[in-house]
């Protein structure tokens, strides 16, 4: 020893504060033992020790031997067994365990301490000689490869004989004489491989199988291992010599695995199996039954009653759900590990919630617990978990939209139509949809798609549905003319029934049973507890009543979008569009506009009622204007034109439908991002933003006169420079005066835009002079930032990408922290030295990722927008990150 | 007099920094007066003067008579005349001039001082009573309608009845009898129409003139004016009495027009006309045809001497070439007006140079006078100004590409084409141009459309060739089946000759004589000076040997963009690429691209050879790969396997290229901007990436074994994220390690990047760090900055931004100095602080823009880029940007 250094420490002694010293074993072990949880006995030398070894040569450091004697009486001591001894002999591992886990990378030697006599003792103390020489053979098998290297193969070969010789396939068929002319060879292998006799002197392997361990450090595959993740190579590891217990000493023993609560529903309750008398391995090895944990309240009592008491012990002390493996050896419980306990989304929420009821935890650490996909989970219908249990899906794809879907399979979108009007629930299967299949893809259950990605027109149409979907599934091959597809042998024709899980990309033939999509009562209790945490408000992005009816339900506090093109097109209003555009002046497009005006009041009236009380940002139109009726505009117009001319149109007429064909191709977008669309439109024909504006505000009037309490904001799109916002708020204003006069009621409309190019984001100090509020559009922000398509990207090369590791993640899913943050962050800056109480939100997509909210909450938003699906993920997101930030302060 | 308030001031007394008391007119004439010119003496009352008249009334201010009268009486011993005299009588002139120039807006009256008596003496004087009478019937009209109201059609009446009675046409035919009853008539008017004479006392007349100017002040078109003009309406006027001087004295007298220059030619010697014993309206009557300047040297040697002496005098004293009107009484010469003289480009650019060296001007004086445009014109062939004077355009479009072109007239480019392989000139008529128009553009001397604008396709690609062309003359309509076109009642049939203009956007029928475009040696002096003053390297965008060479003969120091596409598809390459297309593996596509190196080796040695000594920046691939060979890939590979198919292609074969279909479907752009091009190709296809790095770096090998001395470097296009940079530069590094070895020499070669998407520039410290040079792409800044494809903003928006003042110039033309040029600023200090010598440059459009390259200047770039052309503009621009920024300092 040098000076007085400690190199050994009992588990009574150490901890996780210890975890650099003693390993990450080591340390668990202590950790347990002192929070007076049933730990063999045992301790650790540290790592300090395996430097040392490493730094002298390697060499075994003599000076430490006393030392680890010492400890190893108190150990004898603690358990009443000795080393050695003919009766009652104490056996042991010896395991390795470094700071940082390297599962598998370094040695263990297990049953440490058997020899030809303290085998007897074994066999004898467990009724079990087959047993007791099965223990010793592995010994000699360990203990010559690992620390002789001697060929692991030529104990396996002479395993391998004994058997054939007794006729037996397995291992477990052998008899104990068999067993104990398996130790003879094996040792006979060892004499003839290192020309000694196996040591009998527990201390000798002892000793030896510690120095093993400190040499496995710097095994190839370990070096290999410390390589590969960055590992430090002079941590070094340390080493546990911890008591054998064994679950096979009788029918007062047995050995089990139990979780502390149901890892299914987080009922507070045992849960897992116990097999009696037995080993681990027996459990492995299926032979017998085990029976439920429920049982042993009636079976072994006391056990029960020790593992309850444990259950509660180690819950308080790891604050959590507990998975354990446990030995019970004569009655007496032994803990061989425990860890954090799996469970289902539903269990995850009500384990928070009981455990903060409890006390166990606080309010905060139970909403840090659950995961954003635990809320998400519970959110879509699921396909039962024990029905996935015994089913295999045929195909997978991406999950494209999640949820399961049940259905008949249909090819043709028309037919999908048919049936879905007839009630029949159907799922459209196509090589990839194109903006036709829009109908049959409202009436099916499900869609299905071979080729596309995460952003084909099947995926982003499905999401905003809310309709299962999985895409790109390019195992199946769909034949239109025959009306069937194929995966591999499987074929399923149409009018099959198939379940797709939309969560999980897959596909199954038949009928699988689902699970109603549904927030549990813990669930809405942690939400609210998450509502008096979080600082970012939560708004919905939603565009009709029944939207918004479904996001108050889920707990917004306001629109933070709505979009407003529907609101030119939907119930034969299309024949006004065309009027619009075909109005030559500015005149005939006010007149045509007019007749639009009371339509969409009527409109505005409706979501505003819904939301009454609450923030509504109504967006002006953001597409370009010819877009609103014609996908392709010039081919449309010409079929247009066709069937005017067909229905005998006059040539007057027909004329002005030609100088709209040739306006139409003369400003049709080249860039279908940034084109002629968005505020462009509202400069270049202003007329347009005014009648919706007064349709929106007329809407506000009227509520108000009827006592309602409608709170209006106007937001503007695309902008790229203050002057749109000022040339548009002259509008506004006008607007807003003359309806206030008209209805006589004070009327508090807020004006504001959405921050989509870069430059509105870099001019936000003058942009907010003119703005009561922003509202990021980070999906547009974001392209113009790469100057990249998201379309184009997510099909092209952002796979490439992140398999290259050129990007860490996808940024048009994620908020991009050092870019589009970057600017966010800026513009929020920015715009509060000018304007402090300026109104600061996000509608982008990124407005319902859990990363990307917590960066919102990071840049200082005051509050986020999502569909109405992903609300209760961003009020659970959302405290999460206020939590978060309160520790990193703390 | 209030106080000591000083109210006049003779010219002797004022000058240019007593403007705002003095106005415009009476400030020039105090300088022109105390730099000792001949200028008719007189006085000025103040501004102040006017506005007490206007506080107290308005009002007549009394108390300033006095001062009046003081300064008439030391005018009247100047002149030796004396008003009201009746042998040598004074008559003034009395004069509005207020601060700021409102020409026209306020009122004058000359002649003041004539009555019954001096009218006489006056008519002895000039030996001329047609004249006299003439000057007192102008007193009478003038006086009597602005002085006191009276109706101006009156006065007319009466001169058209006694023109009837005489049976003359022009007034010039009256005989002074004739005129003598005018008079009379005239102040019958005046009588009748104010109840009082015509004032004969000369101070009563001067009295009231001059409170008529005062008044005219606030008449309701000067108030119109100034708020169009937003002029203060406190400013006031000034009042200018000056002695009338007289051209028809007799033949020692006379009026003329002289540059101090030629205007045309810049060639130092007096410039005008000369019209002897008449007035400034005479020469305008045009009855007598005016001499040159030149004889007065025989006609009138003393004038002429004088003349010479004041044109010195001028020119020291403006420091500029001026254009002066004068009249000469019995010998005298007296300036009347003089201002700066307008002047050709090759005029302004030979006076600048030639005034610097003969002292008059500094350098940078010289410098600063020249205008971008004026180099600019010197370098395009001109219809020659003579000839256009005398021919009218029959047609104007838009200035798309600048420049004189003469030829048939030609409707299809494959005529244009074939006449053009037959040396013959001609001129392409279309309505708009697409790609398929290409080949008939490069034979034809100039183009003409009917539609589209500064960006359609045929303007981008008439400005690329450097070809003149005039697009969107939409007053011609265009008969392709007649092949001829019309415009009004004209109609151009193929075959007929027209000239156009692209830097004026116009049309003539028939040749008209054009000048070959060159530097003239005053040019290439200035802008060698420009040299030493500039700070702004000068480089420039230039793909092939032929344009590099026209580079340097204009003063380019390196090349700033090599765009690579074509070398990928020139010289029946396409064949190679179309196998690069088909490869499925990453080995079969390398084993196409070896066949690539070699001949891309080759186009580069030639590049680097021509430009020996001076740095060349390459750009790799920027365009979408399959984009090098199909315009519209999906159409294009199908016909190629139509043809194929027709050549009897094995089946092995038209199976392959039925994947390429699929896979350029797959991968086909939605976005042609932001889509899967630039680096992003070399991130998923690095060895495209390579293949050109190991062609450019073992050009230069070659060229440095052969003891030349190559500047290489290496520009990655469209990065927004510094892993793609890290990536390239492993490859990069890799190529040049192996070719330095391969060739055994030690290479130099740079590493950077474009900076063109705002990402990249917000990340400009990170990307510095792995990068030697960063160019700014600010085609593509400009457009993901504001979010707008340039082709849609400037077809579909912009105009009416520019016109609604939303924005105040397109920011595609010159650099957006809010957002761009902040973005530039950020990344050039961020850069900077990573890498102090990091060399930035510009490689965009606006590279080569007059107000751009002041921007780049002021954000501190080290060089510019432009296109060869517009090469000598950068350098004058790049030092008037440095002297600008001295003179601020200073």
């Amino acid at each position: 020893m040098s000076g007085n250094k400690k190199y050994v420490y009992d588990f009574e002694e150490g901890g996780e504060h210890l975890r650099r010293l003693l390993g990450g074993k080591g340390a668990g072990l202590a950790e347990m033992t002192r929070a007076g949880l049933p730990v063999p006995p045992g301790f650790t030398i540290t790592t300090e020790a395996c430097k040392e070894y490493y730094k002298r040569g390697p060499k075994f450091i003599d000076e430490i031997w006393p030392e680890i004697m010492e400890h190893f009486r108190k150990l004898e001591k603690k358990t009443g067994k000795k080393f050695g001894d003919k009766n009652n002999p104490l056996l042991v591992s010896v395991r390795s365990g470094a700071p940082v886990s390297m599962p598998g990378m370094m040695d263990t030697i297990l049953n440490v301490g058997l020899n030809d006599e303290t085998v007897e003792a074994l066999a004898r103390l467990t009724n079990n000689p087959r047993f007791a020489y099965d223990c010793y053979r592995r010994l000699i098998q360990m203990f010559g490869s690992i620390v002789m290297g001697i060929d692991r193969r030529k104990f396996e070969e002479a395993l391998e004989e004994i058997k054939k010789k007794y006729g037996v396939k397995y291992d477990a068929e052998l008899s104990a004489e068999a067993m104990k002319e398996v130790v003879k060879k094996f040792k006979e292998i060892y004499k003839k491989e290192t020309g000694e006799d196996f040591p009998q002197d527990p201390f000798v392997q002892l000793r030896r199988a510690i120095e093993t361990v400190f040499k496995s450090w710097n095994n190839p595959r370990a070096i290999k291992y410390r390589e590969i993740h960055k590992i430090p190579h002079d941590m070094g590891t340390a080493v546990n010599v911890q008591m054998m217990v064994f679950g096979n000493f009788g029918w007062d023993s047995g050995t089990g695995v139990c979780f502390t609560r149901n890892p299914a529903t987080g009922e507070k309750e045992l849960y897992g199996e116990f097999l009696p008398n037995a080993q681990g391995e027996d459990v492995v090895a299926g032979i017998r039954t085990p029976y439920s944990i429920k049982d042993l309240k009636d079976r072994l009592p006391d056990v029960y009653k020790q593992l309850v008491k444990v259950a509660e012990l180690l819950e308080r002390h790891y604050k959590d759900m507990q998975d354990i493996e446990f030995t019970v050896e004569k009655g007496k419980l032994w803990l061989l590990q425990t860890r954090t306990g799996k469970r289902t989304a539903m269990a995850a929420i009500k384990i928070a919630v009981d455990m903060a009821r409890e006390g166990i935890i606080t309010k905060e650490e139970a909403i840090m617990r659950v995961k954003p996909e635990h809320i998400q989970q519970l959110l879509h219908r699921q396909i039962d978990p024990k029905a996935k249990e015994q089913h295999r899906p045929i195909a997978r794809g991406l999950p494209a939209s999640p949820g399961a879907a049940v259905g008949k399979v249909i090819f043709s979108s028309e037919e999908a139509e048919e049936l879905g009007k007839r009630g029949e629930k159907v799922i459209l299967v196509r090589p990839e949809t194109t903006p036709e299949d829009i109908g049959g893809m409202a009436a099916a259950q499900g869609i299905l798609t071979a080729r596309g990605g995460m952003t084909s027109h099947a995926a982003v149409v499905a999401r905003a549905m809310g309709k299962p979907a999985v895409v790109g599934a390019e195992m199946i091959h769909i034949d239109l003319e025959k009306e069937e597809f194929r995966v591999g042998d499987v074929v399923v024709k149409k009018g099959d029934v198939i379940t797709i899980d939309g969560t999980a990309g897959e596909v199954y033939v038949g009928e699988l049973p689902t699970i109603e999509p549904k927030l549990t009562s813990e669930a809405l209790e942690l939400l609210s507890w998450c509502d008096e945490y979080r600082k970012l408000g939560i708004r919905a992005n939603a565009d009709t009543p029944e939207e918004m009816r479904r996001a108050l339900e889920f707990g917004a506090e306001g629109v933070g979008l709505t979009r407003t093109e529907n609101m030119f097109v939907k119930g034969g209003r299309t024949d006004i569009v065309y009027e619009i555009l075909l109005a030559e002046t500015e005149e005939e497009r006010r007149k045509a506009l007019e007749k639009l005006i009371p339509l969409q009041k009527q409109d505005f009236k409706e979501i505003l009622e819904v939301m009454d009380g609450k923030p509504v940002i109504v967006r002006l139109l953001d597409v370009q204007f010819y877009a609103l009726v014609f996908a392709d505009p010039e081919q449309l117009i010409e079929q247009y034109y066709k069937k005017k001319y067909e229905e005998g149109a006059g040539s007057e007429e027909l004329m002005r439908l030609e100088n709209l064909i040739h306006r139409v191709r003369a400003i049709r977008d080249a860039d279908p991002q940034m084109g002629f669309r968005a505020c462009r439109l509202g400069i270049v024909y202003p007329e347009v933003y005014e009648a919706q504006m007064r349709a929106a505000i007329e809407a506000a009037a009227e509520l108000k006169k009827e006592g309602k309490n409608p709170i209006l904001e106007i937001m503007v799109p695309g902008t790229a420079e203050p002057n749109e916002l000022r040339f548009i708020r002259r509008i506004f204003e006008k607007v807003l005066k003359e309806v206030s006069e008209k209805y006589d009621v004070e009327l508090d409309v807020k004006y504001g835009t959405m921050i989509e190019s870069p430059r509105a984001a870099l001019l936000a100090d003058e942009m907010a002079e003119i703005c009561d509020f922003f509202s990021f559009g980070t999906n547009d922000l974001t392209q113009f930032t790469f100057g990249w398509s998201r379309d184009d990207a997510e099909r092209a090369f952002i796979h490439a990408y992140l398999k290259k590791k050129v990007l860490p993640y996808n940024p048009f899913q994620t908020l991009d922290d050092k870019g589009v943050a970057k600017l966010m962050e800026w513009a929020v800056k920015n715009a509060r030295k000018v304007k402090p109480d300026i109104e600061l939100g996000i509608c982008g997509e990124h407005g319902g990722e859990p990363r990307s909210i917590e960066i919102c909450h990071k840049v200082g938003l005051d509050y986020v927008s999502a569909s109405p699906w992903r609300i209760p993920v961003a009020r659970l997101v959302a405290a999460q990150a206020a939590i978060k930030e309160k520790q990193q302060k703390e």
